[in-house]
């Protein structure tokens, strides 16, 4: 809400013709081929507290690097400025976060470049990512009949952060599967690169699948269509709704997820299959683009339009 | 010193060659010739109140543009990260910030191209500045005996903090010029584009004069002398201490002043009094660069060793 007014406003501002439009997400100077993005996370809104700094810190960095490579764009610098009491920033907690920003380098091939370390009560961290590329894959270029896929699993983080927060209980060997998705998303890097192979449009799911996808379809007079029954659900997740008589719908559109979810043309779904082979990269077709102007659910062999975008319909079973 | 602890561990994580350092404030990729910098200011600490958001967004841009002006590039590309409440961006708000960044932009020549927001108890900003340049002007690269310069005045700021906080009163039409400075300090634009011309080194004053000196000597086994008496004092300011009987000392080593710190060899002075010239920009030659391993400040005809950076010195009158 505040996000839109602000971006609304802000764009009557933006004289740069470099830029792409505040919506994308990422910034992109077609001149001099640099893609820049960044994020803020704040405890007690986009982290419950700073417990597990060596976990906080690969979560944020992930969710940050999440933006560039869902554009098919390798991050490369970062600069991260970090916000805390003393308490946070202990030797203790410095180190462990050190440990994990060395991993996530190794891991995702960036480099930390700078940063900056100021007090304030709650943590909080900001991260700027930046990389160089000849292009990148706009959020809005999508065409009708084009193909919905999505990278992964989704829902996982979201069982995690409940578990975290003690609104589902289970015994310690089966909360790390959950956990770990919720602090360290697996992001779909490496496969990123061949994304401009196929994909006219893509994006990251962070807020949650339908939110996203509506982002992604934005101001065009179009719509998406979702199999509900196609969505990558993993195998911990189905055991664990079943055990537990949860209801699917409550996790699998809550985002922080950190998957891409991308159109492609029906041409080019072998294409994509020869991919997610190579890569080794589950990858689902979840459903389509349509010129309807509204966005549907299809379940149960009906297409049910969409209202609350979190996913919470009524007549959802 | 929670910074210095965070920098030395973070030091040891950079794999990058193209980093200068970490605390060299900005980095620099001279492959690309990207120079970037990040910089966040939190609401209690950075600046007191939301009271005036046309203004405190002028400050954190100023603040954060002039790190890289410092080292005489020209800011190109800002993203903004804000944090708040619903309150600190409600509609008006939105639209004195929007308008204050439409007027910094004109002013200083940049494109605000990108940005987050989120929600937070306290408000925040987290600004981080691109530009390309073929070189910069790095901090440690001072040479024995260069003297040290710095550009229009310092500690009217100060002051200006100080009215806002109300531990000096003033009539309301004394009050403006020093509350100007202090949210809208006076950054050396346009000269900066000549300091690769003379500079050895050279940084912002953020801090406080002495205290971003000893930054800028850093781990080198060299020394600076400042001469106090030589220091720019606003003819405002020096009427107020009188009028008030206040004490320079408690103004001019505060910080918050955004004017530019550097260093040239001796044989630059006629050049550096041409550019101040052709920018109507004041220029101070205030000290020299020295072989001693401490530093100095000379005043009543003697040499003082600095030992609190603040400047509040026991025998200083």
């Amino acid at each position: 809400m505040i996000e839109e007014v602000i971006i609304n406003n802000l764009k009557s501002i933006i004289k740069s013709p470099a830029a792409l439009n505040l919506n994308d997400d990422v910034f992109f100077d077609k001149k001099k081929l640099l893609v820049a993005s960044i994020d803020t996370y704040n405890e007690d809104v986009h982290y419950i507290n700073f417990k597990f700094p060596n976990r906080i810190i690969k979560k944020v960095i992930r969710s940050s690097i999440s933006d560039i490579i869902s554009k098919g764009v390798d991050p490369k610098f970062l600069l991260i400025s970090f916000s805390g009491s003393n308490k946070n920033f202990n030797k203790k907690n410095i180190k462990l976060i050190s440990n994990s920003i060395r991993e996530e380098q190794k891991k995702y091939n960036f480099s930390l470049v700078g940063g900056d370390t100021t007090f304030s009560k709650k943590s909080s961290f900001t991260i700027c990512v930046f990389g160089y590329s000849k292009k990148i894959i706009k959020r809005d270029n999508y065409l009708i009949n084009d193909d919905i896929y999505i990278t992964g699993y989704i829902g996982d983080s979201s069982v995690g952060l409940d578990i975290l927060k003690n609104k589902i209980k289970l015994p310690f060997k089966h909360k790390a599967y959950f956990v770990d998705r919720y602090f360290e998303p697996k992001l779909a890097f490496g496969f990123h690169r061949e994304l401009s192979k196929f994909a006219n449009s893509s994006m990251d799911i962070s807020d949650g699948l339908l939110i996203d996808l509506k982002k992604l379809i934005g101001r065009k007079k179009k719509g998406f269509i979702i199999n509900l029954d196609t969505l990558p659900i993993s195998p911990k997740l189905k055991l664990l709704l079943k055990k537990k008589k949860l209801n699917l719908n409550n996790y699998i559109f809550n985002g922080d997820d950190y998957q891409i979810l991308f159109t492609s043309k029906i041409k080019n779904r072998d294409k994509i299959i020869q991919f997610s082979k190579k890569w080794n990269q589950k990858i689902t077709m979840i459903g389509t683009i349509a010129g309807t102007r509204g966005n549907y659910l299809k379940f149960n062999d009906k297409l049910n339009k969409i209202v609350d975008y979190h996913g919470y319909i009524h007549d959802f079973r």
